[in-house]
């Protein structure tokens, strides 16, 4: 067995999360001042200005931290297999108007990507990562396309089909959000690779990173709430209302994991499991937008290592994912002002790790 | 001979360009009405929000513009060959210690470069781009290694060894500045691609560039002008107050050829003809830092419709480069906070133009 350094222990786990039956990995913290010096003394010039690659040289360091062999042993980055799970979910509270989409608009998504026909699937063939959609909890049934017709792995581990309405009951039971962060860190454990990107696919997703949001960061849900699918200011209004509705009903649901549960969503859930099982495994976690980013949130609230292994790739178009970003102190490696998830934002700001690679071999 | 549109006319050519014997290509506009709205409909999907895209929206919509072969036939992007070509020089004002480096200093680099040690020749060669550099105005002789050391051409195009100190006179005078735009065009026309990145190095050449940008922008010089090489507090000032001499002392340079002749630099001139050349080729012209960034304002001085083929590929640490930034109301790729030059910005943001080509194939 691995000896590993300062092992969170099993009796930090707060009482309520094993009651309810959830079992964290363990996840080594990055910290290693050691490593730090010899990582900047290698990147440092004398005939540069100090930090003169600026950010680079903080992304340098993480991923030199994630992957470290031993503290005086170290001169590459190596990726290996990267790898995008894109995690599919659907939620009740669309019910209440807040997108403009219809939950059918998921599944039909998700087909897209298993035809190969999204975004997603032209820039992760672009960027070499192997694409995986996971059924968290769509509403429907997803047929997908057979043989040549399909382009990516489906795997099912549907909690539900699509949460409860979260205005008028919890999104999920605690057992649900339990089962489905188990279900997160077992599609990565059977996925190979030291890279791992995570999008997210579902109608009224937005709904729940605002709600997670404002509970975990104490950010005003006004202000974490933003036009999602392109909502006008009624519209707007309208999914405000329906978030403070939520909001005031699960005001009891404070640690991350009851705030899950009651305005979560299956795919977060999944998510925020995927990012403790890769930390974990000492992957480096590519995290996307504003969906994925409170997915952080959670996982971040059950296992505070788990930041060190996360690069925060972009920062979207919506108000409360610069708030979150704010929150966590981390400033995004692109700002291109997304409208979607999917791990898009993930696979553009990519190719700055390798340059990051590279800059540490050469 | 091919029809342009909107040719511009040699008419409108400033008289005082004229008789500097300053010869301008001819650059076409790059707007389209027609292929923007082709462009648009491309990239927008009925089950996504509208410009879900972002900010790679707009970048899609400028590399369409400048790769257009005509206004209905227009369905992918095609990049060729990409050139990163990086001019040196040395400023005489250097000698009145506004930046922490001696102008040995640019000699070094150069030399770095030639040998391939450089970070420019990782990242040149990890993202595919072929390197050379220019000598505009090192103030030394430059010795390229030789045979199997050598790993990046040496152009001579040594128009003064070094710029003379522009506290005291012009750094050049108007015909040296006419003669290093003419050979920045020159270096273009005989470069093969479609893609042109622009990098500089040279000690004291912040200095340049804030001169430039108060100048031709009307930025107050105390916000123009950082701390380039890393000065302290004591420094900056006397950096200002030296900056404050030169400014006072041209103060009846404010054509963009006079202000160049001036207070610019032979590399700052050098990249300003490229930059037109290339527009007048069509090509993508990848513009890097601060220093870049001045160059461009002069371009754009000289022939305003060279300001269409730009992409500003990154916002460096200096706060002069933000309000470049601004004044040109470019919002640049990246924001890395990098402190040099070189083309290294360029080329970290080089893939995000991989992935907007991607995304109009696809």
């Amino acid at each position: 067995m691995l000896i590993r350094p300062f092992p969170v222990s099993d009796e930090e786990t707060p009482l309520r999360q094993k009651n309810a039956g959830l079992r964290l990995p363990v996840i080594s913290p990055t910290t290693d001042t050691v490593l730090d010096l010899a990582v900047q003394q290698r990147l440092g010039r004398s005939d540069m200005p100090e930090q003169a690659l600026g950010r680079l040289e903080s992304l340098v360091l993480q991923l030199a931290r994630i992957q470290k062999a031993g503290a005086f042993d170290f001169d590459m980055l190596a990726f290996d297999s990267p790898q995008l799970v894109v995690f599919a979910g659907d939620h009740g509270i669309a019910d209440e108007g807040v997108s403009l989409f219809a939950q059918e608009v998921t599944r039909q998504r998700v087909l897209n990507m298993l035809q190969g026909s999204a975004t997603v699937n032209a820039l992760a063939e672009l960027h070499g990562f192997e694409l995986t959609v996971v059924d968290a909890g769509v509403a429907s049934h997803i047929v997908p396309p057979e043989g040549a017709l399909s382009r990516a792995p489906l795997q099912r581990r549907k909690i539900g089909h699509a949460t409860r309405n979260m205005v008028l009951s919890p999104a999920m039971s605690v057992p649900q959000a339990v089962a489905a962060l188990h279900a997160g860190m077992d599609v990565v454990k059977h996925l190979p690779g030291n890279v791992l990107a995570l999008g997210d696919v579902g109608v009224g997703s937005t709904s729940c990173a605002a709600l997670l949001l404002s509970r975990l960061c104490g950010v005003p849900l006004a202000d974490a709430c933003g036009r999602g699918s392109g909502l006008d200011e009624t519209q707007l209004q309208h999914k405000l209302d329906k978030l403070f509705a939520a909001a005031t009903r699960h005001r009891r649901a404070t640690t991350p994991l009851d705030a899950l549960a009651a305005m979560g969503g299956f795919e977060i859930a999944m998510m925020a499991g995927a990012m403790l099982q890769a930390a974990s495994e000492r992957r480096v976690v590519l995290v996307d937008g504003f969906v994925a980013g409170a997915a952080a949130l959670v996982a971040r609230g059950l296992a505070p290592a788990v930041a060190g292994y996360m690069v925060f790739t972009h920062r979207s178009a919506e108000p409360g994912h610069r708030l979150l970003l704010i929150h966590l102190q981390y400033q995004p490696l692109l700002d291109m002002e997304l409208r979607m998830g999917h791990g898009v934002g993930a696979l553009l700001a990519w190719p700055l790790l390798l340059s990051a690679q590279r800059l540490l071999e050469h």
